[in-house]
């Protein structure tokens, strides 16, 4: 079986290589060359919009998913007259536009943050008054890992951050002073049979993600979390590794944001859960029974970001596990993560700090 | 930093699947494509003996190593002449041929079974005197999973044994009546830096290995033949993964054979183990530090030969780890093969005894 994946960057990659095993094949479509994929996996080049590629993966793979957030709709549009897609495009048309996104929230009852659309900058002016400051404006597409988003403390911050995000559709949120954030996966099959991952605790650093710990043990969270989680992959009849990301406030969960794909603060269960959230999203999409989601131990994940630590000390510390994407290195750049698992959480706690340190000082 | 590889079978595609995390690339070469390897990695085809395509893998590898045995040797010192090559070519010229393993077993003063070379039927017939019957003739040369084998049990079975295989150069040796089987798997780095896995404990079955169960608790047994594989690869002054298999007898170790690379008992390190065989003889031969071996819990491992067994009814099992190796099925052929990990011995012992007789009946 033949799995078609658009997008073919570093979740692609750990996608076939998790595939593999299972006996699929992989066929990418990127835009060009060169991506960590194209180096694991037979791949197709060009526009995301050329209906003659689009037709060759649709032909050539029983199903079509994706690792990118912004594949264009009319390219799910045109496969999915030609051959099965999973998740479902209606979840993908929903995350990418943040608004919509809001609008799911709300009308599924999940709490989020107080926002509202901004199109003008007596919009801002309104939504800034209305919802309170600090805020924060973000374009309603396009954005990840931190980028199109302006923070707006006073008054006077607005006009410049209308000025630097104006020319697109915006949102203007409550900024949530949060304790901490977490990140709930979970993966539902085409029988609707759904399974959650343990809880994720996520700690970013200029808008990117660097560390997870998981299991996160709350059973308060982790409940709440969960029924979250299959509230919005049951609306979308959804198929395929769903995650959430959400900000815990004096105890509660506000839900931020969704991706509808394997999720960077997913990757520790590669080596730390039965089975990984690769190998599960492919089982659901191509129908098969669904893997074992509990953590083997306390893992921690750290991402490499920007340049890559020397690669003899991160393979001399024991028991720790390096994912390098294959990557040139660029300032902000994902190029790669290492795992540990720890046999109380606590040693783990301990060995994530510790490493923070030390690959911040290498 | 590219790793070129002589032979493209599942040994081949599992090392593939673990160097890309390293970092690694990866250059195939085998006679024609379709190959386990090749679903995941760049190859090249043709003879092992032509010297353009040994030209071309030297050019664009820093490392070339083997998945499979009977590499010719004029292969490996074409490519020595022109990059480097781990495990020393030496070791594979003795592994290759079972009267110079002997010798090699002989030299070093590791146990062995009783054996003599044949050449000719009157050789045979003293060998068989010299030794005794029961005993096994088998081709020096090319053997592998049970072929190339004849069972002498009277002298009556003398004559077809020389019929069946007497157009090569043989060895005779003891039939030795052992209690089990073991193997033992050790890495070694280039600059001598030894580890060992836990010992593995594997059930035969017509010749091919069906069921392999690691850690097996023997403190004896696995100090004796840790010595053993110490002193072998010191010897060769050996770079990557060794195996070496064992008849136990009366509690003490016979060596049977040894393979100079990645071994069909160790597949369970994947899930089992905190770095696995395939990683390690990548971080050996690459110049990379080794990894832990130690087991994480009780693994089992089956192979799925001949025939794959519904692939529905293996993912459904908890914890069961499919491995397809993307093969067509062939009697006797090696399909792939599945892993579980249990937290006691007594629960790997129950579970592997289950799925031996399930996956007979399936």
């Amino acid at each position: 079986m033949t799995v078609g994946v658009l997008g073919a960057g570093q979740l692609g990659r750990m996608l076939a290589l998790a595939g593999y095993p299972l006996g699929l094949d992989f066929l990418f479509l990127d835009r060009e060359p060169g991506t960590p994929s194209h180096q694991v996996a037979p791949s197709l080049f060009g526009s995301f919009t050329d209906p003659a590629l689009l037709d060759e993966i649709a032909s050539r793979s029983e199903v079509v998913t994706f690792d990118w957030e912004n594949v264009p709709a009319e390219a799910l549009e045109r496969l999915a007259q030609r051959t099965r897609i999973a998740p479902p495009p209606l979840a993908l048309a929903t995350a990418q536009d943040r608004l919509l996104e809001k609008e799911l929230f709300a009308r599924l009852k999940v709490p989020t943050n107080r926002n509202r659309a901004v199109d003008s900058l007596a919009d801002l002016r309104r939504a800034a008054a209305e919802i309170g400051l600090p805020g924060v404006l973000k374009t309603r597409r396009l954005g990840y890992d931190g980028k199109g988003q302006q923070v707006i403390r006073g008054d006077k911050d607005i006009e410049s951050a209308w000025q630097a995000l104006g020319n697109s559709p915006l949102l203007y949120e409550a900024m949530v002073p949060f304790d901490y954030e977490v990140s709930a996966i979970g993966v539902r099959s085409r029988s609707g049979e759904f399974r959650m991952y343990p809880l994720n605790r996520n700690l970013h650093q200029g808008g990117i993600l660097r560390l997870t710990r998981a299991p996160w043990k709350s059973a308060a969270l982790e409940a709440a979390a969960r029924r979250t989680l299959k509230r919005v992959m049951e609306h979308f009849d959804y198929v395929g590794v769903l995650a959430i990301e959400f900000f815990v406030q004096r105890g509660r969960l506000l839900a931020n944001e969704m991706a509808p794909r394997v999720h960077n603060s997913g990757h520790w269960t590669i080596e730390g859960a039965i089975t990984s959230q690769f190998e599960n999203h492919l089982r659901a999409i191509c129908g098969m029974p669904l893997g074992d989601t509990a953590a083997r131990g306390h893992s921690g994940m750290l991402n490499l970001i920007g340049a890559m630590p020397q690669r003899e000390w991160l393979l001399g510390q024991a028991g720790l596990h390096l994912h390098d994407y294959g990557k040139s290195p660029r300032p902000g750049r994902k190029l790669g993560h290492v795992t540990f698992v720890e046999t109380t959480a606590r040693a783990a706690d301990l060995r994530a700090n510790r490493l923070l340190r030390r690959i911040e000082s290498l």
